[in-house]
């Protein structure tokens, strides 16, 4: 059994991909992360169709988030 | 009696159907999940019309879930 | 007096109907519930305009249900 | 001062008009509640532009509910 | 300083106008409320472009509430 | 550090815009809030493109409420 | 691991830009917040596609805001 929380625990220091209520998707290093999946990525891009846009450190509220995807 | 929560465990490391608010459609391996129903896939894909996308494994979190199918 | 989830306790084992905030409307055998109105149907149909779909065992979150008919 | 859930407790056995979300209008008699509003329904009968369904004893999730007028 | 709800209590037994989420306006005499802001209108009236719909005794959940205005 | 709540008291009997979810703009003086952002407003008057609709006093449910800027 | 709180403490009094729900974007220097995410910008400033507003002060709301990004 791996509990959520476990999961992002051992995904702490790599990369994942984020998918939001609004439909953008975003990748970076997960450095962070609280109970209600509050989260912090770092080397933040937002993927779109025809571009990435470089966003840095983004502190993310849980209940934005639909799913969380390790990459590594 | 099947309380929700105890036939996610029996669904444990088996096949289920995840249909999600956003009417995403994911099937993969629950190989976790808690009281809030955030749950852990494993071997996720997504099916939509003209495709199968593999997505690995993925966090839901429980509140964009609207229900569970156990496929086996 | 009937409570909602006395109503539920009575009806277990029989079947209901549930329509949900995305109007999809689910036929089944209420098999198990919750306090928060997550509720596990077994046998379950979906009835759309044109076909019925087996669905077989589906776990409901509550907070996606608008009313619950039992149909016995 | 007449708290809402005692109106509903003077209304119970009576019959209520029930406006959903959805702009769903249901009527019947309201034979339970709870503190979240949940509430049950008997002789239930939903009123659209033409037509009048009947649904029987219906539960309706609180938090789908916008206004209940006593009808009696 | 005036709390809001104790700008309700000294409300009570008078005119007051209410905006709903779904964008209605309901008039009534407020003759009751809990701390959830569910509240109880008597002589309520809904006010649209070309008519005045009276409503009677309405209890409101307070959750479908944008905003209160005293009328008196 | 400036925490919410001491801003919101610090702009007690002062002169402040809101923006609420729907995209309506109030300003008024706030005269009273609780813990929830509730808010009591004197003097409102929300502005649209082209009028200025006089509203009194109003209490605003704090989730409806998007930011609140101290005009003075 | 950099909580998103600890994130949030070590951004006070600098600069940051907050995406919100309703797809606006502010940047501002953060000068307080709460456990609710709350927040508190100084100097805030909304940029549109063709226009800079200033705004001063605000207090926003943090079931309104997405993600949080430090720019300094």
């Amino acid at each position: 059994m791996v509990m959520p929380l476990s999961l992002l625990e051992k995904s702490t220091d790599k990369k994942v991909s984020l998918l939001l209520k609004d439909n953008r998707v975003l990748e970076g290093v997960l450095i962070g992360y609280d109970d209600y999946l509050n989260m912090v990525l770092d080397n933040t891009e937002e993927t779109t169709e025809d571009q990435v846009k470089r966003l840095g450190t983004v502190i993310l509220r849980g209940n934005n988030v639909v799913s969380i995807t390790p990459l590594q």
